[in-house]
């Protein structure tokens, strides 16, 4: 394991490397009423942050009261003291995050945005904290968070990559539900309640363009008119990002399944170094942040969902034998795809506020 | 198109080539309760073969009740007159297959075996009629028909091929839960069934490693020591001897969905010559048995379950622009993965008696 991989372990249990620090600074998260503001509220909530020092934002006022019973006021953006914050969450939409990253982080707020908006503008970094967590060293004051299936296939893809650079990668993803937000459970919930009695089986305002029960939608946001969708060109330039591996060619296709929770990504890597396999699989067991299935047939979204690591299984030398790898992955891409991976770039911040312009 | 293409598009239309004279033949189904076997009935019967010319031989005495009502005996193998079969398809396990296949061919009849037991003797050829129907002429007596994957890869695969030869295949399946015949169905509905309820969700007597639905198994049969599949084992082989092609590196990984009907196959392929995208979607729109999907977000295994064509989608460019091609085909497994291609072969077999030994 290289010194960069432990220096980020503590990320990876919770707290998250959420310290006392970090535990008085304020928080605020806007979008706090969607499937990852929720999951960023419930992270910091076990991570012992308060409640008082958390402020959420979203369109309409209302409240989000978490499993355990927990409560957070969400009030309307213009009614907060958003440079009272030290950290902001943007669990919004790109163009939502458009107008409001860069005006906060000028008033010396540290925004983490979670939408797509930033993640290619060369001076803000894109950050999976286990890769390239060196690039939040230094007054940040804007980072982006990847796209949910790329943070389930880019971790396994660094650690390999360091072992023996990668020169070609080809991911297909299985995507849950969830990743379209709540409204994916809804409609996945309603299809299969509706299902035994044969009624119309698309939910009434389903965000998918077909059923989704017992099928396999092969494509995953809307597609161009080279006929790649928006999410496999969010893989191809994002992984290269991540990586620092500007122009490795990445092949995607992006698909959505029937699964409430949990981005799966069947990866075929080739090397430009040799590879053993069984040195492959130790050095993605000793990765923080991974847990290496010995499932002959797992590792399996339903049982990783809301679990913290990216699973990883099915290891096994590609027809290049030592120059090429293949494996499945399995994410909660509200956890790492997310939420946690948000948590665990603040935790890398400094916990004291930043300068104030 | 090729001459040769031109030449099999008489069966991918009911009656699939199947004509007068096929239908003054004898046939023999064994193993005829099973998914397959029912599917060859059903499908012999829409051709217009008299179910008195039709011998049903499975383990248990019984009959199969088609769904529009027609009935088919089911003896025991040992009360049949076998010899008097012009033609035999084995709807059996590989054992079974090992057992009866060359003695049934050395008494004159002409058998079709669709299970995996000879689909690698060099003797015996492996045949999707579109691809290589010409290794049918002759006095050909014993037949295999192909994995069911791999036969929805291979049609728009032979079709690329032909046209810039390819240099490297990668293949990602999503299988459906009636793969494994009726069991997987069965299987499947308990698992709707009971959900709502919350109950054991895996049903008693299930033949999947995990509950499969709101799941994905990223394995497909019994994995080896070297991590690979059974199921990836056969496309990889079976891919390069239907194409001809000794050698082509082919990378498969197989999974299973909860899908009722239909296999689906992402496909990112590389050429040796250059391939246009535009041109590639004219050379499969012109094939037979293929049909190309306009739908961004498709084709799906839903929409496609219970018809005969390979349904190819999101034909797009990869990586090396005219050197790579990605496209997402999806086929009823049942049809042209298995008793279709069956029947489309016997119907390419003469419709004469062959000469008996």
């Amino acid at each position: 394991m290289t010194p960069q991989l432990e220096e980020f372990r503590n990320l990876t249990r919770p707290p998250w490397g959420w310290t006392a620090d970090h535990r008085r600074q304020r928080i605020g998260i806007i979008g706090a009423t969607g499937a990852v503001g929720r999951e960023l509220l419930s992270l910091l909530h076990a991570a012992g942050h308060g409640a008082e020092r958390v402020e959420c934002a979203a369109r309409a006022r209302t409240e989000v009261v978490l499993a355990n019973g927990a409560r957070f006021a969400v009030r309307e953006l213009a009614s907060l003291d958003t440079q009272s914050w030290d950290v902001a969450f943007l669990c919004t939409p790109s163009e939502v995050s458009r107008a409001l990253a860069r005006p906060l982080a000028q008033t010396g707020v540290r925004v983490i945005d979670l939408s797509s908006e930033h993640r290619m503008h060369p001076d803000v970094p894109l950050v999976i904290p286990e890769i390239n967590g060196r690039e939040l060293e230094g007054d940040v004051r804007l980072i982006a968070n990847p796209n949910c299936t790329t943070a389930v296939a880019a971790l396994p893809l660094a650690v390999l990559d360091r072992a023996a650079e990668l020169e070609e990668v080809h991911v297909v993803s299985f995507q849950a539900a969830s990743g379209v937000g709540a409204s994916g459970l809804v409609t996945l919930a309603h299809e299969l309640a509706h299902h035994a009695h044969d009624a119309a089986l698309s939910a009434p305002a389903s965000p998918f363009p077909a059923p989704l029960l017992l099928n396999v939608i092969p494509a995953v946001a809307t597609v161009d008119a080279h006929g790649v969708s928006g999410e496999e060109r969010k893989i191809m330039n994002e992984l290269a990002r991540i990586l620092s591996r500007p122009g490795l060619p990445v092949e995607a296709t992006t698909t959505r399944v029937a699964v409430e929770r949990c981005h799966c990504v069947a990866v075929h890597a080739r090397f430009v170094r040799d590879l053993d396999v069984d040195e492959a699989r130790e050095h993605l067991r000793a990765a923080p942040g991974i847990v290496v299935s010995d499932d002959p047939h797992g590792p399996r979204p339903r049982e990783c969902a809301g679990s913290d690591p990216v699973h990883v299984g099915r290891i096994r030398a590609g027809t290049r034998r030592k120059r090429s790898l293949c494996f499945f992955a399995v994410g909660d891409q509200l956890r790492k795809g997310a939420a946690l991976n948000a948590l665990q770039i603040a935790a890398c911040l400094p916990a004291t506020p930043s300068p104030r312009s």
